[in-house]
């Protein structure tokens, strides 16, 4: 029997069942960086402060992810409201809640289980959300039609996005699905592909073009994956994270037009749709875009669309609510979808209800129309001006190159590091700019990811800084940053 | 090109990339019987009755799952009230909100980043909140210490398990990873382990001595599993979910043993841990009588426990709030559990909020305690009930045994099927428990699982029937049953 056991790969008695070496070897290789090592340094920092260690600053500022709550954004009263009112039904009694909020409490409520939010919804999500969602797709995309079979309501836009590269994932060694997504990236991606043991094919986008996204470099990567893989899924991320390019309607037709042409399945992460800032830039769907290219493409192209509650103007990272539709999928792999989401029961509730009333928002002449119009735009306002803010203040530090902050919520600037910091950092096995990151971290209390967990050229160096701070706080943060960018240069030069 | 292309796997073009010969395989075994073919079949007909079509009855009972707020049971108000003031602070004003209720809500808010719920909280969950699931683990275990790092708040309890189990999965061939589970199961865990690509591993519970878990049955299934795989995980559901046995002491205490000696990571699904109805029966946690064995024990068998606010008294299930206890567990596999969980961002965190109400609720001498005591014990004291009808009318019926519903919200009665309707069932390539649920559905409007979805004995049929409509309904539920079973098995002998 020993023997046996000691076959089959069983531990010896005493030892622990379950270790690094006997664990699942694609978990191991998971990375996530938005919270990352760094992020981990900065609550310790917070915790040393609170026990009144001595540094150099008084507050750590998280500027490592895009929170906007987190980061003094107030919620949009109405969405507050009605969840209040879905939460607490007693409430629906109260002169203090305005018609409107109720109105769509009780619609809300009577889809729901026993009128209840504590009560499963559907695998797919609610049926009225459903609807509420196919309406605001089809309004946004000019009355091109949306179908509420094709939304799947998901527990934030990562649930949905992992969920379809699960079901693409197949193969094995060389005809293994190869996902192609950009570099730099948002980690979710590469963390995905890891677990799921599926191919991370990179594309580069073109720092040089305002983080553009060249049709020949999705050629030549493709072309490149294609001698170990079999490249099946070309990933978008528009607006952009980390890079806040927008992307034109050209370059999405061309993208389309290369999907149609060598097979891909599209994956478009759409979750920043709302948070377009620079002139002349505009959002354009994938869907709206592969509709309006004609039925040769429309009626083939395999697309999915992902949103969230948690960007734009809301911001409710915290009640994880999303949706995805999905465009010309085979209907016996949506049949397995359903299938694989029933598993997990349901997204959650409230986070159903919150993405209901982002797709069903006030309409002009409800009594929460004004308020919330006035409470939508202070806020997509203030982020276009901290995004110009932040991109003319790093563009006045030698050794920091910004490109436009067209849209979403993050800089993803260039810096020139020396040297002599790059060997130092090195010779302690840590990347470059973690090293600048990490010693930006310590001196001013200043969060950000390093660029290396995003993905970057060879030899390039860059961080993610979210522009979700206050502005006057966002001008300070700037400042501490560029003095800190001086001194470090000076130092290691 | 063309040729190499096809090579890789790719498609001709004009086809599908993603086909369900060309999706993931491990995917397309998954089977989730609790929303499987008999719900869709049940929705239909629900969409039937409201387009008018007459049918021999009024309303579809959907008895095939543990959804009680859909069933009529009304939320706790304090855990509500508490919920609505997070949502909408400015409630806190209010003076219909009783103080204890908005102390609680102040607490939780003070620990969300911005004071929003709507922000993203830390990946293992809010801090307070972990620390109350602490302190709430070590009252309910007799004071046997509980370690806020060990906890781990999760989205539902579903989205622990599958993480635990992805962390399991491990090796190729005879060493790949053996998952025990009981036979009847709850399909989470068969689902989770085709969609990991484990091994399944069945022991089978005793249903002539109420469901219970033999030892020997362990071993026997271990024995035969070594064969084939590396069997490292046993897990356990106490009160056991479909089959409503509620495990003694001394069992648990065999089982902690038996997993000691043959070097099994334990996994405890307890979220039924207030469902206890039988005399004689008490709920018993994995954790304390692992301690209560000594240090032999405590000091080395690897556990964890998972929690839910699903079940119990709450019903909670749109909220997908839950935690998971993590027992012994490696350091080093920590850290990659908790990177893991750091890619989905964090759970919901209303459901958060909310598992800190079930384990922090109202306390003696505040003001919401006595109303909170009263619907509490009056949810439970009628489960209770429900659980004692449910067995005695089920057994009055010939062809129908059921065991005693010790615990959870199920009964899984073991049914007599004539020799005709099981030929005529797989003469259709259905379970005849299938074929006689269906038919259950389309004469009555009963909507029940088939035992087949939860696995049991070869040659044996059961069903699976939640105890939670309200009593009256129940009442009116059974008697329809037994008359179908009757009429059923006179039509086909």
């Amino acid at each position: 029997r020993a023997l046996k056991m000691s076959e089959n790969g069983a531990l010896p008695r005493g030892g622990k069942v379950l270790t690094v070496d006997t664990m699942n070897a694609n978990v191991k290789k998971v990375d996530y960086a938005v919270r990352g090592p760094i992020v981990q340094r900065a609550v310790q920092i917070e915790k040393e402060l609170k026990e009144g260690v001595k540094k150099p600053f008084e507050e750590v500022i998280k500027a490592n992810i895009g929170d906007a709550h987190a980061m003094g954004q107030r919620p949009i009263t109405f969405f507050r409201q009605v969840m209040a009112l879905c939460t607490y039904p007693q409430l629906l009694d109260d002169n203090k809640f305005p018609e409107d909020a109720k109105n769509r409490a009780r619609r809300i409520l009577q889809s729901c289980g026993g009128n209840s939010i504590g009560a499963y919804t559907t695998s797919q999500g609610i049926e009225c959300v459903r609807h509420d969602v196919a309406n605001y797709i089809q309004r946004r995309d000019g009355g091109i039609p949306s179908d509420p079979d094709n939304i799947y309501l998901t527990t934030g836009a990562s649930d949905g996005i992992v969920t379809i590269l699960k079901l693409l994932t197949a193969g094995e060694g060389r005809t293994r699905t190869g996902v192609m997504i950009s570099i730099p990236q948002y980690p979710l991606y590469s963390a995905s592909i890891a677990e799921l043991g599926a191919v991370q094919v990179n594309y580069y986008l073109n720092e040089e073009k305002c983080w553009s996204l060249d049709i020949s470099e999705l050629q030549r990567s493709l072309q490149a994956a294609r001698e170990h893989c079999n490249p099946r899924v070309l990933c978008i991320i528009n607006p952009g994270n980390p890079t806040g390019q927008v992307q034109s309607r050209q370059c999405i037709e061309d993208v389309i037009q290369f999907a149609a042409k060598e097979n891909l399945f599209l994956m478009a992460d759409e979750v920043y749709q709302d948070n377009v800032y620079a002139e002349g830039c505009e959002f354009h769907s994938f869907k709206k875009v592969l509709f309006e290219m004609g039925p040769e493409y429309s009626s083939k192209v395999e697309l999915v669309s992902f949103h969230s509650t948690s960007k734009c103007y809301m911001g409710e990272c915290g009640f994880r609510g999303g949706y995805m539709e999905v465009i010309n999928m085979d209907p016996e792999v949506k049949a397995q979808l359903t299938k694989l989401v029933s598993v997990r029961l349901c997204p959650p509730a409230p986070g159903q209800a919150l993405m209901d009333l982002v797709v069903n928002s006030p309409k002009p002449g409800e009594p929460s129309y004004q308020t919330f119009m006035m409470e939508r735009t202070a806020i997509l306002s203030a982020l276009a001006e901290k995004a110009k803010l932040t991109e003319e203040i790093l563009n006045t530090v030698p050794g920091i190159r910004c490109n436009p902050v067209q849209g979403a919520m993050y800089s993803f600037p260039c810096i020139t590091l020396p040297e002599r910091a790059i060997n130092e950092a090195k010779a302690k096995g840590q990347a470059p700019d973690m090293f600048y990151c990490m010693k930006l971290l310590e001196e001013t209390g200043i969060c950000l990811v390093p660029g290396s967990g995003f993905g970057q050229r060879e030899g390039t160096y860059h961080f993610r800084m979210t522009i979700l701070p206050p502005t006057d706080k966002l001008k300070i943060l700037l400042n501490k940053l560029k003095e800190f960018h001086q001194k470090f240069t000076q130092q290691y030069s």
